[in-house]
């Protein structure tokens, strides 16, 4: 469940671009009512005021945004009135330049995003940066972490409920055959975990934890310091619990000396119109503090007001 | 260029759907109206004829088409009417299974598609198998022919004109180090072949061509009779010349002893709405024999007249 809240009477994208604009404008930036605007539309709603803004003032309200704001707060504001496409695709090309490398933003949005909106994101991908998502992917990662992080960018995975029961006994024995010699990197075991649909990937994780008496993330811990398995873990539960992935990641980038603040914004920002309620849920589950107010004490001023907003924090 | 040929009037697709019925009906079946109907229907109307025959008859005219033709003949008129996406998906889903196994049909639909076409297919593999075309891809091979096709069917390639020049001259640097070190199956190898975008492809091979002395695929052909080399060959082909692809695969099919009917009626009834026209110049430039004689000379009957109507002939 979403955590965005829109109000059930709100102005005209017309109108709302017009009281953007006379809060860019003047002296200093009125980022109170780019909060009450912006954090309480919906996608379409945000579309229409972009395409609204262009329209009357021959300008990209990104590009204003990008003048008036800075830091963290912009960064907030700028993810979040980006299509979820277009955010995927900008979030997954930032991770694969060499300044702002960063293989997790690749592994979450290839296993938490449905079949349907990971294509959304390669077709916007293509028309923003005239290359695919994959290629660059491919070019930008070695080795192992190629190995698992191409093919899961890569599949329209099936999205039934359907489970072969059979398989997926069979598929859990290979892979405990494969994680019982080390053989964390084996063709099959990449193969099994990037092109199965997820609730065939259950049903296997399930038969293993059954059949062989450890979950498989427990068996993938033998070396908690690398990388590759790392990754690999959190593939499996991008995949199969994302709540749990996300409130984990959020527990992660809040707890940091010094808050990691590029992760909290993006799992506010890409999470606040899907699941972000069940992630604070589960959060608040295992950290026994709500995940507002996690927020709130790690966070300040408007940065700290425009996820709160998207997180669903009434006023 | 297509060589389907569709009347200027056509009857509704209720009257074809009846004629088609009557055509079924009564002693024997009537070949010549099947033909001179389906043979001259773009995939719109065909698709229109198979929803009206479903409304008035409540059969799937598909089945009432395998009651009553047999063997080539059928298969010509059951995959032509077959929209191109679920056609395509049928064709691979096929190839996977084991007494119908065939790396080659994978091949060619993953490199000659468009992206969008191969996207489509995808999601009719996912609405008619209940997984997905990529699973199945890899489920159903192994070793490096699993390395190439698994990622060949799985990307969702960028089909812009734009061409890198320094990625395309560091690119064939790359390539040409690997095949002389007999590294065919190196991974950065298959990544630039199943990631770049077509136009980024021809232009790192003509470089190669210009700066090495031979055509890539020349310098693949050191062990003629290994089945990698050669579906590597068929997929920069298939990538790079489809029609010339397409051309030589027709005249292997035609002049193997035996004729390959399968191969034969895939190439047409695939082709006959999107290029068969520029496959039958390249094949009778190649072998000095108009496409259609060679046809001619090789079928008869009722499959003979559905593939020359799909090729264009004139009757």
């Amino acid at each position: 469940m979403a955590t965005l809240k829109v109000p059930a009477q709100i102005p005209s994208p017309v109108e709302d671009s017009e009281q953007l604009r006379k809060a860019f404008q003047g002296w200093g930036t009125d980022e109170g009512s780019i909060i009450n605007i912006l954090a309480h539309r919906n996608a379409t709603q945000r579309r229409l005021i972009r395409e609204a803004y262009s329209a009357t003032y021959g300008e990209d309200i990104i590009k204003d945004l990008d003048k008036e704001l800075s830091s963290d707060f912009e960064r907030a504001v700028v993810l979040w009135i980006l299509d979820p496409a277009e955010r995927d695709a900008f979030l997954v090309n930032e991770a694969t330049k060499r300044l702002t490398s960063n293989n997790w933003v690749i592994l979450e949005i290839a296993s938490t995003r449905s079949s349907l909106d990971l294509f959304k994101a390669k077709q916007a991908y293509h028309a923003r940066f005239r290359r695919s998502l994959e290629e660059d992917v491919a070019y930008h990662t070695s080795g192992d972490i190629r190995k698992l992080l191409v093919p899961l960018v890569s599949i329209f995975r099936y999205e039934g409920d359907e489970v072969n029961m059979t398989l997926a006994k069979s598929e859990a024995k290979l892979l405990h055959e494969k994680i019982a010699d080390k053989a964390y990197n084996h063709e099959d075991l990449i193969r099994i975990l990037t092109t199965r649909s997820k609730a065939q990937l259950r049903a296997t994780l399930n038969h293993y934890n059954n059949e062989f008496g450890n979950a498989i993330n427990k068996d993938l811990k033998t070396d908690p310091k690398d990388e590759y398995l790392k990754l690999l873990r959190a593939a499996i539960k991008g995949l199969t619990y994302p709540e749990k992935y996300f409130a984990k990641h959020l527990r992660l980038a809040i707890n940091k000396l010094g808050t990691d603040e590029w992760a909290l914004t993006r799992v506010v920002t890409t999470r606040a119109e899907v699941d972000l309620q069940r992630i604070g849920e589960e959060y608040q589950r295992r950290n026994s503090v709500p995940l507002q107010r996690a927020i709130a004490n790690d966070t300040s001023g408007d940065y700290k007001r425009m996820l709160l907003a998207l997180a669903g924090h009434e006023d």
